[in-house]
């Protein structure tokens, strides 16, 4: 009998359902769209309007989408519930709502639900701005020592900015919440059931978004009651739970949840992960040395290592906070996909194809014209969301092209200072795997970031990283006979590696990687200019 | 009988010739477009190639265009020759060239003919880039007076580079050369004949080209000596001629050319001018205090005051340059028209309609797109043609109008610049009069520049500046019983002035003002940053 491993992968519109044998086979996928999406106009059924700023989720949304993702995903592959033996769930981050002790979303209760800040805060509700900037400025004050595992910045879209934006904004609703929580965590309890003192928080969830670490847990009662004595206690009495890696147990499926699904009762669930953090092990990168870089509009660049170090600038670094028994670096750039997608409908594009022919048949430099990435902040090292983005050197014989370019070398130049930073702080970096849905329409920028590196980068074929990541984390749960892999980076080499003779890899041209380093010196000093003229 | 004059204002690409009587009234106007046009590829008839950056032209084509384009004038006019009275030239400047002691120019000759320096170089003719350069270095080594009088830097369009250039890269042609001169000067020694010594050079072209003022004449003998003597030996002796100002008699029509041309023997012909500064007193403004922005392709801003500051930064100021008993003081901006183009087109857009309805929507400071407008370098007041410009403060919110407005207030910002520099160096700015090509189909731009002054504008409806500034010229010389004009400033104001009822005056509004004397100041940190990254 064929042993798959579901991994459930919760995105900001949908849900999908994947099933991955132990050779990394897929046998079925589905996919459903949440029935409310965004919650960003007003809320579902109800003449509440949302402020600006605001995005909401529904917990129902999740489950039910769940639900009839795997159901597909079941249908397609032709096995029935017993080749299941394990469930991953990835999910966005940080995504989190109140709860009841027995884990009744406020949202769904009649007394709270036309109340928005009793609903999910989905990752990029960024409701939470002067929260968070008075979270910086007490930490700062008091100088909290876990600032520099966040490379000294908290972020708005964290957990204790929105909970704090709900005890200050909606104190009601706060006074009501018996329990805090990542969606992805609500979501692996849902599954499991079980009090929530038994809960299973990911320890990845509470590493990047609510400053967890295993040496020295959440943020102080002290530095939190100075920021207003009812966050202190509700971090306190009402964040309760185990906290357990991703690829750990959480528990067997709850019999109601194993019949919504069509699953057997007792499956293993595993700790959830954040869904950038999964594409890890997704893309088969288990051990520690090889950067994963998750290309989207955004990107998000991780790293697993053996070793701690306070890398100032990145935005966390976290002890089991992406595979057990490692260190997890997360860094980032606020804006990649995104700001090409705009450079191009800037410049009255419908497509890329001929800009990308155009750019790539420059010199590298882009003649002469000069591009800072900041089109939506810096994120890693200066983590600045205010930051806004440039063009210079630009003269009259300049065109399309030569934006085009300049800005795919400022994205590569941002990503060198990433890996510098990392290596000159001890942090090894031997292999580049590219990932995330920009590589597979947008090779010219992985050809950019690996001249402009000049090292060689694996693209990874995987359309659904994070998915099979969550896939190999639920298979490492597995209690079958069947299934014997020793170590995560075992089951992730088996699942999801690409095998050597078969990888996509690009090489850097030794002639642009050299023109490069001079321009990724310019590089630096006009991003030293631009913060200077910001401050 | 009506009394016209006839303003022939020459351009790149053709002549305008402009029948104008007393009271400011067209009678008549006809055009030729120069059979060669712009000479850059190779010679005309002759298999020789030319260098990149050359652009040469052909006498013939002035003399023959210039005949056409008057008779064309006079048939639309269904006046006479008798009616008109006087004769104004306005030139392109520097365009330059070599000729024999009788006026033949050298590219006439069999001889010479397949020599590319023998021919008129155009204004636009950037093959003296090293010589530039030299003369440049070597002015400030040895802190040359006449250096202040131009900001500093000598300009590689102008008339030594371009006579160092021949007679280093061509010696044998500048040694047959025996007049230099300017096109202008040429063509008014054609129209009244007479010998080398006695031909009448323009000072607006000797003082604006050439570094000659009234009080110290040509660059030192010792000073061209130190670049080359056999440049020393030229200026001394193959520079023959009498200095007089645009607006003072040349000479009568010599009685060919009246044949030629279909006018009569001994009509008066005005010294000529430089057709950017014809437009000062083509718009009426030939009284001190009154900024006249020829606004094109690129700008020129031209002032006339009753005294002598060394600015730095400005182009040229020069005695008796534009009019007779005034200084006038040139500057600069290198890209207008040409940099709103160019950002047209690298958005992708066919026209400038939406764009600018768009950007007039938008709040002052273009939402935080901030820009500087060197895309071909900056004249005034930094004479730097090597700097690039910029566009910062961008995020992904913005569109194309937030780019298009911010360019148009750098360059108002520029402007602000100009005018300020002016104003702080005690040269008088009271009235602002906006014309050539561009404000007639772009008036946002004045709009723009109206907020940023914080100034009233008048935008003058004249599309013919030059050529009724040449024909202005022409009626001072005019000796009929008919004219009575006591002053150049009376002249203008009764055949250019528009009566005060009739002005279009574009207002500052107040709201927008005050905002951008933040926003400038902004502009300027930005340039000194752009500045100081360059160098």
């Amino acid at each position: 009998m064929t042993s798959v491993s579901l991994g459930l992968d919760f995105g900001t519109e949908s849900v999908r359902a994947l099933l991955v044998d132990t050779e990394g086979n897929p046998c079925g996928i589905g996919e459903s769209v949440y029935q409310h999406g965004q919650i960003v106009d007003s809320l579902p059924h109800r003449d509440v309007p949302l402020p600006p700023r605001y995005a909401l989720q529904s917990p129902d949304d999740w489950l039910n989408s769940a639900a009839e993702a795997t159901g597909k995903a079941l249908l397609q592959s032709g096995l029935n519930a017993e080749s299941v033996v394990g469930i991953g769930v990835d999910f966005t981050s940080c995504t989190m709502l109140p709860t009841l002790r027995d884990g009744t979303p406020l949202c769904c209760l009649e007394q709270w639900a036309d109340k928005p800040l009793a609903w999910p805060k989905l990752w990029k509700h960024h409701g939470a701005i002067e929260q968070t900037a008075r979270m910086n400025a007490v930490a700062r004050e008091r100088a909290e020592p876990f600032l520099q595992r966040y490379g000294g910045t908290i972020g708005l879209e964290w957990f204790f900015p929105k909970m704090l934006e709900t005890i200050e904004q909606a104190p009601e609703v706060a006074e009501a919440a018996q329990v805090w929580l990542e969606g992805g965590d609500w979501l692996v309890w849902q599954l499991v059931g079980g009090d929530a003192e038994n809960l299973t928080r990911s320890t990845c969830q509470a590493g990047y978004k609510a400053m967890w670490s295993a040496a020295d847990g959440y943020p102080s009662a002290d530095y939190l009651a100075a920021l207003d004595p009812r966050l202190a206690e509700a971090a306190a009495q009402r964040m309760p739970g185990i906290l357990r890696a991703p690829g750990e147990l959480a528990g067997g499926l709850d019999p109601a949840m194993a019949d919504k699904f069509g699953l057997l009762p007792g499956t293993p669930v595993a700790a959830a992960i954040i869904d950038a953090h999964a594409a890890v092990p997704g893309v088969g990168a288990a051990s520690p040395g090889t950067l994963v870089m998750v290309l989207g509009t955004s990107s998000c660049h991780m790293l697993n290592a053996t070793i701690e170090r306070d890398v100032p600038g990145v935005a966390g670094m976290v002890a089991g906070g992406i595979l057990p028994g490692l260190v997890g670096y997360e860094t980032g750039q606020a804006a990649v996909g995104d700001a090409f997608a705009w450079l191009r409908k800037l410049l009255g594009l419908d497509s890329f194809e001929g800009l990308t022919a155009d750019a790539m048949r420059l010199p590298p430099g882009a003649e002469g014209v000069r591009c800072v990435d900041w089109m939506n902040g810096c994120r890693t090292p200066l983590m600045d969301g205010n930051l806004r983005g440039m063009f210079a050197g630009l003269g009259l014989n300049h065109g399309p092209a030569h934006l085009y370019l300049a800005l795919l070398e400022a994205s590569a130049f941002g990503l060198r200072w990433i890996v510098e930073l990392l290596r000159e702080n001890d942090v090894p970096i031997d292999s580049f795997i590219a990932t995330g849905g920009l590589p597979h329409h947008n090779r010219a920028i992985v050809e950019v970031y690996a001249d402009v590196l000049n090292e060689t980068i694996e693209i990874h074929p995987s359309k659904q990283g994070p998915a099979t990541g969550a896939a190999v984390l639920g298979m490492m749960v597995s209690q079958s006979d069947q299934v014997h892999f020793a170590s995560v980076s075992e089951a992730a080499t088996a699942m999801a590696a690409v095998p050597e003779s078969e990888r996509d890899l690009v090489s850097a041209r030794p002639e642009r990687a050299a023109v490069y380093d001079d321009l990724y010196i310019q590089y630096r000093r006009w991003a030293e200019m631009l913060t200077k003229m910001e401050s």
